[in-house]
């Protein structure tokens, strides 16, 4: 069985000393809570891992689901796990105690997440989709829709599923074509197909919930059109009884990755008994949807950032016990090897892996504790925190779901020969990892949302929001001696930013669209590098700041690894942004014109 | 069975138009063949990859080589395409006709490899190490090992390999310790491991012939006290018959991807019984390696170009036939879907994928033409070619082993949630690629190869003459009105090159080597950069002379779709010098550094 998958002295930092997760308790909705409580609930959320979790990290993959008599077959170890997820009130931690939650900080929830999925990604899916489908049905469903599923998806005794995409339409939930008919008491009619749906169908629970998107006959084309549905695969009689509900598994995809946990095809319908309840009112389905998507996309860069950690902390453990060749500049064939984390090109491989996991966690605690922050008394800082969220929402999605996937290749250079083999975990990361980039929009959709939607969304309010915040870092570094230059640096790029999205918005007040969103991904790639630089300066400056205070010995070693990580980030990744800005001004459609030289 | 995997159009603009294989046959070496040679040796491997090989592609990722009875048995297809090889003359195509070869050009062999290679990868190296293997004894040899080995090897009833690395020393050679004691009676007694050993063992021939590094009792420390043998799994008795000779498989590694090619673990002499052949001189086996080592990593730039080049091909299937969303432009739901290859991200990612694999291969013949230019009756012509390709090899092996990671990922990101799916080949060709920046030496190794040996060597003759070749073709642009700008670019990266070059050379001349090499891997990418800029400024000048003439349509925009891709290459590719200009001249220290921060 694999080691060490998370640092918990990192995670610690993040937590508190730089995004000071204690202080939320100061909001009337936290004020139940103190940092023991947070404490505790992270330390059970590891052992967890460490039992239920890691040691079937390779049986899962080794051993994926099966499509047997029409029905799922998962993993053994799934229902245990997730039966110790619904005793121990971990679908419903984050919910409000009038549902039978915890209420515990965004912060302290995706922790845990990130803890679960660094053990063993595959199996953290199951309770986090629960917990997605029943918070969108506490926040729009009615209150009988409640009563009946709530307490059943808490308990883990059911799955929740998001149902969105189709065969024909992918990417594109305008197209969508399963159709919702009135029946006379209320509910309706589903037919329709979905497919890729995570956890759509499986032996672990009683039941299965899909939050569903479809249209009711007759509804307005596109996405105006759309409503959300729950549809359970067995519905309720009035004496209570489960019965079937036409809910039926088409076929599994067989997947490179991320292989313990089934996506399937399902027929809604086939032989017209299938049977959904609107929530909230007609065609806002998608807009519902959009709370579970963004949990659910925050929770995909925890993932693609903790399969990252696990596959680093299992190439540092290679790297500090693996002699192999001599230093540089050392001729002498009869010096004895050293270990390879002497190895500059090792360094570097392990300085990036670092720079990206722990850069992308300090992200994601960034957007945690603004979710928290929607929790505020204060109206003016909700308002800002969520537009905060909404514009680095694609940033932390796909920052370590893209460069989750150079993180763990370098992982696997740095056991050459035997990261290739399947007697060490990474090759397995490797295929895992690949998934994020797509599931829950792509990289590219991820893109034309930043660009086209959140940077120009209220005249560029939220822009102005992180410049304001990346301006407030850059002025609390003037005064650090090591990370003061790394502020100029933060600043010189944020000019940079300011430049690029001046003359992109110059192409898109003409008028044209296609040349404007030609690039969305790459200045997607360009604004997370950035995004990301800020962050190392926030950890940076901390590190620097706790230094200078009387420390452990073994404190003062982890904060000078954070400074010396913060310099590698500056030093070899910021400058990929001056490659990136000469392109992204260009704008002399390259990509809008017609492909040559294609059948 | 998976579709198109390379374009002929594209092969035969390189090996033709730009690189001028024909013109070969003024060699006296050469004189034998014709163009008419050429394509029909072309086609027929085309047509034994149609039907040998591509047929088993996805068979041999699933049904991977086992041990049974301490013997691997590989699956089926590989004995009958290795009967056709040995048939058909192609393990010996490259070699002189005094042995038996066919003497073709590197130019022309590289193409076959190529085909056969983006056909099914797997299978293409079990016929490439058996020629390189019995190239060597042809080089090196004695006249009695010629006479033993070669015709068996040629004929492929016999297997080459290629045995270098041992558990406890990897890509440090200096540090091997098998053990080689000389016999009464000409041979040796041979004692070892080694491991990682691609097609050492299988049903598919009568016999394997390793050729193995040793050190000879009492031989000098490291590199300098390595000798080569012939090692063969049975050894020949006096009486003709095969003999077991003490090779033994300890063991399979269980691969992610290239599965169809067993990679073992072997025990030499375990019952003290195995005897070796030397070749050449004692304590020269490196230097005689080197050989099949510079052939090998052609080759295993040519399989990753390979890989790409069918990853892209499916992708561009996928795009030209899948409907999905609507222009960026077009806010109207009820227009219908288009082709995604209409979407300006989806050609991007196509443009990317042709950039790095034509790119690629264009590299791959030219040196495959320096390699061939080594037969030309002038001697300076052979002493420029010789040290071109000794300069140029580096980035022939790990451009396409880096980029095509990249690539095939791009080209399962055309495919969204399918591209993770085995229904289509390109999962397997993500999994597949992931060897090459690991084999013949890592990505690591080669920069170290490049900046502190290649650059170095001569007092930089061989940068020097690359960069004569390349102001030629910068040159060579001025008169063309679309590369002209181009030309342009490359001249600026070739100043950028001069700057950092010498900037390194400055620290190197302090002494300061672990400084000096430090950020060798970074330089490997920035010279990759911009040689394979270079390669696409000299693809964009033929593209836009032909132009210029009467052409049929099919023509036409096959040369368009060339200046589109050269574009593509220098607005988005080219542009990654400038943050790698910004990181080679800082020789900071940052990794050469202790870490900090690790336990």
């Amino acid at each position: 069985m694999p080691g060490k998958f998370f640092s918990e002295r990192n995670l610690s930092f993040l937590v508190y000393e730089v995004f000071h997760a204690d202080s939320l308790t100061e909001y009337p909705y936290f004020q139940d809570h103190s940092r023991e409580d947070f404490d505790l609930v992270i330390d059970t959320a590891s052992k967890m891992a460490q039992t239920l979790l890691r040691p079937y990290f390779e049986e899962m993959d080794r051993n994926p689901p099966t499509l047997v008599n029409g029905r799922i077959k998962v993993h053994p170890s799934v229902r245990p796990f997730l039966q110790a997820c619904g005793e121990g009130g971990w679908i419903s931690a984050g919910a409000a105690f009038e549902y039978g939650g915890q209420q515990l900080p965004q912060m302290i929830t995706s922790s845990c997440s990130f803890i679960w999925a660094a053990a063993n990604y595959s199996a953290s899916v199951y309770p986090m989709l629960t917990s997605g489908a029943a918070g969108l049905i506490e926040s729009f469903g009615s209150d009988e829709l409640k009563q009946t599923y709530i307490p059943n998806m808490y308990s883990a005794q059911w799955q929740g599923t998001m149902a969105l995409t189709e065969p024909q339409a992918g990417s594109s939930l305008a197209d969508i074509t399963t159709i919702a008919e009135p029946r006379s008491d209320g509910c309706f009619n589903i037919r329709g197909q979905k497919i890729f749906i995570s956890a759509s169908d499986h032996d672990a629970v009683e039941n299965i919930v899909h939050l569903l998107l479809a249209k009711i006959k007759g509804a307005p084309a596109g996405v105006k059109g759309i409503s959300l549905f729950v549809v359970p695969r067995e519905r309720i009689t009035d004496g209570g009884k489960l019965v079937p509900n036409d809910v039926n598994v088409a076929g599994i995809f067989h997947k490179m990755g991320y292989r313990g946990c089934p996506i399937a095809q399902l027929n809604f319908g086939e032989n017209s008994d299938c049977q959904g309840w609107l929530v909230g009112e007609p065609h806002k389905g998608l807009s519902y949807m959009f709370q579970m998507m963004n949990h659910a996309r925050i929770e995909v860069g925890i993932g693609a950032a903790a399969i990252a950690s696990a596959a680093y902390h299992a190439s540092l453990d290679y790297a500090l016990t693996r002699p192999q060749g001599r230093r540089l500049a050392d001729k002498n064939p009869a010096s004895p090897p050293v270990l390879i984390i002497e190895h500059p090109d090792v360094k570097r491989m392990l300085l990036f892996q670092r720079s990206v996991v722990e850069g992308s966690l300090s992200l994601l605690m960034q957007c945690a504790r603004y979710y928290d922050m929607r929790r505020s008394p204060d109206a003016k800082t909700r308002e800002k925190a969520s537009l905060l969220l909404e514009l680095l929402t694609p940033v932390a999605k796909s920052y370590p779901s893209e460069m989750g996937i150079l993180s763990v290749s370098a992982a696997l250079q740095c056991l050459g020969g035997y990261g290739y083999c399947d007697e060490f975990p990474i090759e397995q990361h490797y295929r895992d990892m690949r998934i994020h980039a797509i599931h829950e929009g792509t990289t590219g959709i991820h893109g034309l949302d930043l660009l086209g939607r959140k940077i120009m969304m209220l005249e560029g309010k939220a822009l102005a929001y992180f410049l304001e915040e990346a301006a407030l870092t850059v002025n609390a570094s003037a005064e650090c001696a090591a990370s003061h230059a790394y502020g100029q640096r933060l600043g010189e790029a944020l000019q940079s930013l300011r430049r690029v999205t001046t003359h992109l918005m110059g192409v898109a007040g003409k008028g044209d669209v296609e040349t404007f969103l030609a690039d969305a991904t790459l200045y997607l790639e360009f604004f997370g590098l950035i995004v990301v630089a800020w962050q190392w300066l926030k950890q940076g400056i901390v590190a620097e700041q706790a230094l200078s205070s009387a420390q452990p010995s073994q404190d003062i070693d982890f904060y000078k690894g954070k400074l010396q990580t913060m310099r590698y980030f500056f030093h070899y990744e910021l400058p990929k942004t001056l490659g990136l800005e000469k392109r992204l001004v260009e704008s002399d459609g390259l990509t809008t014109d017609t492909l040559h030289g294609v059948p």
